[in-house]
């Protein structure tokens, strides 16, 4: 565990840090090093070894078929790379799933070697469902979540039934330039608006920083990526000072309901069963 | 079956027409007489009479439950006339209650009394849910549609999966008014628009009408509602007249994402399970 990373407590009763580390488009080549790099800046000399996973998450709400590694990209999501095929959708309820998951869990199976579950951009009817017949906590709920995508009532129907909310592409548009995103090309850079800049200029922190810890102060996991060590090490530097309720709410002024992923639709293009 | 509307086919396999009668807010006192001039509008001198049900939905993606009579106001919603209490959920998977309609359908059980069976409010990832364990066709979704809120992405994938859609408040704002809706009345009224106004004059019909027709044309079911003879009568007047393509682009560049009735959070106030 990390000394200087607050954590809080799951509804499986393990302790989750506020802050990880995002591993997407970190490349193959320097993955390794980087997490090594991610586990000295938190760790202080502590080994890197895996006996178990933390957490395991339904990555989204969605049965695709298996599709072999030589024959789609990997993430593997909707098209292969010259987007002629599609992945079909097989008939696996949610549920199944979810009972797969917990299967792994080790309070349910001595052999298990997972110790909390919870899943990704599942909305709230899915939620509810899933409350209405889950045998082990539904731990955590991750979703995209930044000033231009606030998702408050989301957010409150998760932390109120005791499901923790993490927040991915906490800098908005910024992870998703570099893909090439349309709409991340059309928006201003959340570091570059005047609300952020200038309560991290009265902090005299980073813009990155404040939005981290805007997210720190709602109980809010965030998981940044970043290639440079220096920024690894600011990531973690959230916790000597404060934002004021006022801030937080100029922050969250910016929504504009813009989402970078559309779990809503479940992405298009839109995809019949086989 | 009416002679001058027209239907479409159900994954049921039973036609539906593509206008009915919306009862809600018909007083009780005129709720009867209402239908039998609704009835007489469509079926000339055939007799009212009800020997099955043609389609039951599930009427929210949502488990409450279940409070006497007496004890809430109905329809029984999420909380009682003072706001003081909230109805609780109950921990009834949607698969149960789907599976308690498929029952109730005649193909299944020779005691039957319904023909097809639906859901209303679901959004996709739920819908999806549904399809990977349905037994009997999922005929029809109703959802909150209107200018002012076009959900293509949602009707898409409902239709491009054989679920015809049916929309409710076609005329947006119209039907809350009288409910004193805040939102209904921070609008214009649709009828009001310069849009939906001169495609009106256009065609010699009304603002309703040209509403109604837009829906049609993209094989959407409406069920709008009137205490009035002379607009019953309109509304099933849609079928003599045709919006262009360009039209019903204007009309749907009025799309502002505003929700009336909110399923994606449930409704607020937040609830939690007992």
């Amino acid at each position: 565990m990390a000394t200087d990373v607050p954590s809080i407590k799951l509804a499986s009763g393990y302790d989750m840090p506020l802050v990880g580390f995002g591993m997407w488009k970190v490349r193959n080549e320097t993955c390794a090093a980087q997490s090594m790099r991610w586990s000295k800046a938190r760790l202080e000399n502590e080994a890197w070894g895996i006996g178990y996973l933390d957490l395991f998450l339904i990555h989204f709400p969605i049965a695709p078929e298996f599709i072999p590694f030589d024959k789609i990209r990997h993430p593997c999501f909707w098209t292969d790379k010259e987007q002629t095929q599609v992945t079909p959708l097989v008939k696996v309820p949610i549920r199944e799933t979810w009972q797969m998951l917990e299967e792994l869990v080790q309070t349910k199976n001595p052999n298990g070697v997972v110790r909390s579950v919870g899943v990704s951009e599942f909305h709230t009817q899915l939620i509810y469902d899933v409350l209405s017949y889950n045998k082990l906590p539904l731990s955590t709920l991750q979703i995209e979540h930044h000033p231009y995508l606030t998702q408050p009532e989301l957010i409150a129907i998760a932390q109120e039934n005791g499901i923790a909310v993490t927040g991915y592409s906490t800098f908005g548009p910024q992870s998703l330039l570099e893909l090439g995103n349309a709409a991340a090309q059309g928006v201003k850079p959340l570091f570059e608006t005047d609300v952020v800049k200038s309560i991290a200029e009265k902090h005299g922190k980073s813009p990155g920083q404040v939005l981290l810890r805007g997210c720190k102060q709602r109980n809010i996991i965030v998981i940044p990526k970043s290639n440079s060590v220096d920024r690894l090490k600011q990531n973690l530097s959230l916790f000597d000072f404060n934002l004021s309720e006022y801030q937080i709410k100029q922050i969250s002024s910016l929504d504009r309901g813009l989402r970078f992923n559309v779990p809503n639709t479940l992405q298009r293009p839109i995809r019949t069963f086989t």
